[in-house]
C-alpha cells in the first residue's frame, strides 16, 4: 500500500515505528503493535504500528529512524506492506514453554530487542518468562555475550582493566567515589561506568556529576583513561549494552530482576574489563536479604565471569544501615570529598572502600590489599588523583567540600526518647530523601547524626533533612508524621505487626544498575 | 508541573495516554510507559505517559479520552504529577511469584486493565504469567466475573437465555448461521454475539456480514431478540467484557491463549445465557489437537458454567478438514444459505448444526433434539427465521445465494495423481485463504470439490481458489509452488519428515473468541 510521507519529530526512543489511519490498518489486515515492512527506494525498514486518528487516511507518519534510515523527504510515498512475525518471538514462546534457549535463539531476540523489532508486549513477556522459568548459567552468558555484541565497546590498549560493581541497595553508597581514584593512583586502568539513579536517591552518576561532568561520549571517556587511568562516567549514553535499557524498563515497572547478572556482567564487558570485584550488601531493608542469598548470587557471578573471561571476586558487604553519614547527591559528594581529603574520618564508608579496592590489588597478585588502599588514601594520592580525573572530564579540579550547594530548606528530626539507635530503615530513608528531591534535586538528601547502635538521648537530633523547596519539605513531613525511619530504644519490641486481614504488602524493589 | 495542553485526536484505543517532551518528562522524574496524574479544574485522570520530542518543552499533548473526562479546551493548563504504582501490580507480581489470586486482586487487575492504568508491558506481563504459572478455576471465575463486571450486560426479560460457541479452529466453519435461525424458529431465545477473524479466513461476523449489517448497538441488538428471538451480530462494538480485547492483543502476538475460558464465558454471561453448548473441534490442524485435551477442556468448561450461573455442555467434534465444501466470507454465506434453503446437502456441516441445536434443545428438556433440529431445518422454519434477522438487522431478507458477488478471479487445483483425499492441511488451506483475500476481501476463499475419503482421478479438480485481485492470486500460485494443502495417495506415507538439525518449529496457532 502506497502512502504519503509525514514526519512529525516523533523518535519513539530511537526505534522505527509508524502510525496509521485505522482505515489504512485495517486495510492491510494490520492491528496496533503488529509490525509493518516500509519500502522506499529499494531499502526496507520493519517498524511497529500505532494506529491513531491524527493521521489521515492515505498518510503514514514515520519516527525519526525511518526518516534517517530511508532517507526520506516530506511528502514521499513509501510502500507499507505487513511483515512476518520476527524469528525471535518462536524463541520467546519456547522460552514461555519453559524450554532452554540456545546461543543463537537468545542472540536473535537481543538483536530484535535493540533493533526495535520485539513490540513492549513482547519484550516484557520475555522478561518475565526469564523471571518466572529462570534462566540457567548458559542462558545468562548467552544473554551478556549478545548484550555486548550489538552494542558499543570500548577498546582500551591495557593487558588488565580492572572494574568494580556493586549490585545496590544500600543508601548512601558513596564507595565508587574513593575506590577509582584509589585504584587509578596505584596506576591500574579503570574505566568506570555507572547509572543515575532508578530506585534510589542517588546513583554513582549522580553523585559524581555534581564534581564533574559524567555525560562523556565514548572517545572522550577513553581519552580520559588513557591519561589517568580512570574515569567516573555515565554508562547511559555510551550505548554499552544497549539492551539491558529496555529491559530494565520492563523490569522497573514489575519490580523484577532477571537480568541483574547477564546485565552486569554484559557492561563490564563491553568496556574490556579483566578482574572484577562485585560488592553484594546483605540485610534488612538491602536488595539482598540473607548471606546464603549473596553467596548463591556470587556463585553464579564468578562462574559467569570465568566464561566471558572476567577473572571476578565479590565481597558480602554488611547493608542493613546507610553508608557513611549522608544521602542525597551533593551530600555524599561532599562527604567523599572530605574522606579524601583526610577532613573527615567516615570509618565504615572508608573501611568498605578499603575492603574493595584492596580486593582488585589482591587479585592483582598484592598482599594486603587493604592496607595498600588505606596507605594511598590516606597519603592523600586518592585525593590528588580525583581532582585529575575531575580535571579531565571537564570539572574544576579545585573544588572544595563547601563549594557544593546543599538544600536551604532543612527539618531537624529529634530522639522521641533516649536509648540507643536500634535500626535503620533503608527504603523508608529513600523515601524520605526522594520526597525532599533526590536524586533529581542534587541538594536534596539527609545527614545522619546517629547510627546503628549510637547511644541518643531523648530530643537529640537524630537526622536532618535538606531540601532546595520548602514544598517538597512538606511532603517528607507528611511521611515522617505516618512512620519513623529509624528506631531508638533499649531493646528490640518483640513485636513486629499484627495480621488481621490479608496484609498490602509493602514489597520494597531496588532496581540498580 | 503546569503544562499547556494540546490536543491532535490521538484515541490511544480510548485509554488516558499523555505524550511529554523529554525534559519535562525528566523534570517530573517519570519514564515513558509511567503513570501520571492530570488534573483540571478539581477531576484528575491517571495516564499511562509517552515521551516524544515532536511535544515541545511546557506543553502536554492528552489522548482524547482525558480531554474528554477533563471537559479540557485548547491551551487550558493542567497540573501534570508523578503517579503511584497502581495495587494491582503489586498482585501481578504475587501471580508471578507463582502465588493464587484472590477475588479482589483479579477484580483491581481487571478493572485497571480496562481503565488504561496498566501499560502495555504490564498487561503482557500478567498474561504471560497466567500462561506459565496458569490459572486455576477460582482464578478463571474471578476473571470471568470481573471482565463482565467491568462492560455493559445486555438485559432481556427472558427467562431462559441459550447460546452457543465454538472454541474454533476448523475453516469453514459457518455451524452459527444453521444454529442461530433453528433455535430462534423453535421460540428460544439465542442473542448471539460472535467475532471477526483473528487468525482464521473468517469469523462468523465476517460470514454474516456478507448477508446483513452486524454492527450494531446493545440497543439495536436487544430489539432485534425481543422481535424475533434471535441475532447474529458482531461482538467488537458492544463493550461486552471489554477486557477480553486488551487481553487478545497480547495473547496474538504471543502465540498464547491462557484466557480462552474467562473470555468464552464473560461474553456468555454478559449476555444473560442461562444455557450453553459449546462446541470443541478436535484433531490435527484443529486447535485441540487430542480427544483428551478435549475432554479436559469442556470438563473446566462445565465446571466454570456452573459457578457462573451457565448450564454448560460441550460437543468434541471432529475438525481434522474444513466443514462444507467452501472457505471464505461469501462462499461460506453462500454455503449455509443454500443448506437453509434446501438448495444443497451438506452432510457434515448439517449434522454438526443439529448435533449443536439438538444438544440445546435436549438441555431445555426435550428428546431427540437432533431430529428436532433437523426438522426445523428441513421444514424451511430455519430459513425463514434467519430472513427475519436479517431484515430486523437491517439487510435485505429476499437475499439469494447468487447474489452474493464472489471473487473474480479463480485458480482451479487439480490432483497430481490418483488415489482417495488422505488429508487436509486446516492450516495451510487457511493460509491459502487468506493470502487471496479473505477475510477482508468478502469474495476471496476456496471451495473444495473432494474431501477426505473421496476418490480422485488424476487431474480432476481437487479445489478452486477465488480472490477478488489478481495480484493476490499470484501469492497464491508462490504457496502451492512450495506446499501442498490436500494430500491424494492409497496409503499415508509413512516419513512425516526428517529432522538433521534444529528444525524451524512451525506451531500453528488460532485465536478465535
Amino acid at each position: 500500500m502506497l502512502l504519503k510521507v509525514k514526519m512529525l519529530g516523533i523518535d519513539s526512543s530511537g526505534k522505527p515505528a509508524v502510525f496509521l489511519n485505522k482505515q489504512d490498518a485495517d486495510d492491510l489486515g494490520i492491528t496496533s503493535s503488529g509490525r509493518v515492512q516500509v519500502n522506499s527506494k529499494g531499502t526496507t525498514v520493519t517498524a511497529i504500528v500505532n494506529i491513531t486518528s491524527f493521521v489521515k487516511k492515505g498518510f503514514v507518519v514515520v519516527s525519526e529512524e525511518i526518516h534517517r534510515r530511508l532517507d526520506l523527504k516530506r511528502s514521499d510515498a513509501v510502500d507499507v506492506s505487513v511483515a512476518a512475525f520476527p524469528k525471535s518471538l518462536q524463541f520467546i514462546r519456547n522460552k514461555l514453554a519453559g524450554k532452554k534457549l540456545l546461543y543463537d535463539e537468545v542472540h536473535e531476540i537481543v538483536k530484535d530487542v535493540v533493533g526495535g523489532n520485539l513490540n513492549e508486549s513482547e519484550v516484557a513477556a520475555f522478561v518475565t518468562a526469564l523471571h518466572i522459568q529462570e534462566l540457567d548459567l548458559d542462558e545468562a552468558t548467552n544473554l551478556a555475550s549478545s548484550m555486548v555484541q550489538t552494542g558499543k565497546r570500548l577498546n582500551l590498549d591495557a593487558k588488565t582493566i580492572v572494574d568494580k560493581h556493586s549490585v545496590g541497595g544500600v543508601p548512601g553508597d558513596k564507595t565508587t567515589l574513593l575506590v577509582v581514584p584509589i585504584i587509578a593512583a596505584a596506576g591500574l586502568v579503570i574505566p568506570k561506568t555507572s547509572s543515575r539513579a532508578i530506585t534510589s536517591a542517588g546513583g554513582t552518576a549522580d553523585r559524581a556529576e555534581v564534581l564533574m561532568p559524567v555525560d562523556l561520549d565514548i572517545n572522550e571517556m577513553k581519552n580520559v583513561v588513557k591519561k589517568c587511568n580512570g574515569c567516573i562516567v555515565w554508562g547511559g549514553s555510551l550505548d554499552l549494552a544497549p539492551a539491558d535499557d529496555i529491559f530494565v524498563k520492563v523490569e522497573y515497572s514489575l519490580s523484577i530482576d532477571p537480568l541483574l547478572l547477564p546485565s552486569i556482567m554484559s557492561k563490564k564487558k563491553a568496556v574490556g574489563a579483566t578482574h572484577l570485584v562485585i560488592d553484594i550488601p546483605v540485610g534488612r531493608g538491602a536488595k539482598i536479604k540473607t548471606i546464603g542469598e549473596a553467596d548463591l548470587l556470587a556463585k553464579d557471578a564468578i562462574e559467569l565471569g570465568r566464561r566471558l573471561g572476567i577473572n571476578s571476586h565479590c565481597l558480602v558487604t554488611y547493608g542493613e544501615q546507610p553508608l557513611g553519614h549522608a544521602i542525597g547527591p551533593s551530600l555524599e559528594a561532599k562527604e567523599a570529598l572530605e574522606v579524601l581529603m583526610n577532613k573527615s574520618s567516615m570509618p565504615d564508608l572508608v573501611d568498605k572502600a578499603c575492603h574493595l579496592a584492596g580486593a582488585i590489588f589482591e587479585m592483582m597478585g598484592k598482599k594486603s590489599g587493604y592496607d595498600i588502599a588505606k596507605e594511598i588514601l590516606q597519603a592523600g594520592k586518592a585525593e590528588k588523583k580525583l581532582r585529575e580525573i575531575i580535571s579531565l572530564q571537564g570539572g574544576n579540579p579545585n573544588i572544595q567540600p563547601d563549594d557544593l550547594t546543599i538544600g536551604k530548606h532543612d527539618l531537624q528530626v529529634r530522639a522521641k526518647n533516649s536509648g540507643r539507635v536500634l535500626w535503620m530503615d533503608n527504603n523508608l530513608l529513600v523515601s524520605v530523601a526522594r520526597a525532599a528531591g533526590a536524586p533529581k534535586d542534587k541538594g536534596a538528601g539527609i545527614i545522619f547524626n546517629k547510627k546503628r547502635g549510637n547511644k541518643v538521648k531523648k530530643g537529640e537530633i537524630l537526622y536532618t533533612v535538606y531540601s532546595e523547596k520548602s514544598r517538597k519539605l512538606s511532603r517528607v513531613e507528611e511521611i515522617l508524621r505516618l512512620e519513623n525511619p529509624i528506631g531508638v530504644g533499649d531493646r528490640m519490641e518483640m513485636l513486629i505487626h499484627k495480621v488481621k486481614e490479608a496484609p498490602v504488602v509493602k514489597r520494597s524493589f531496588m532496581l540498580e544498575r
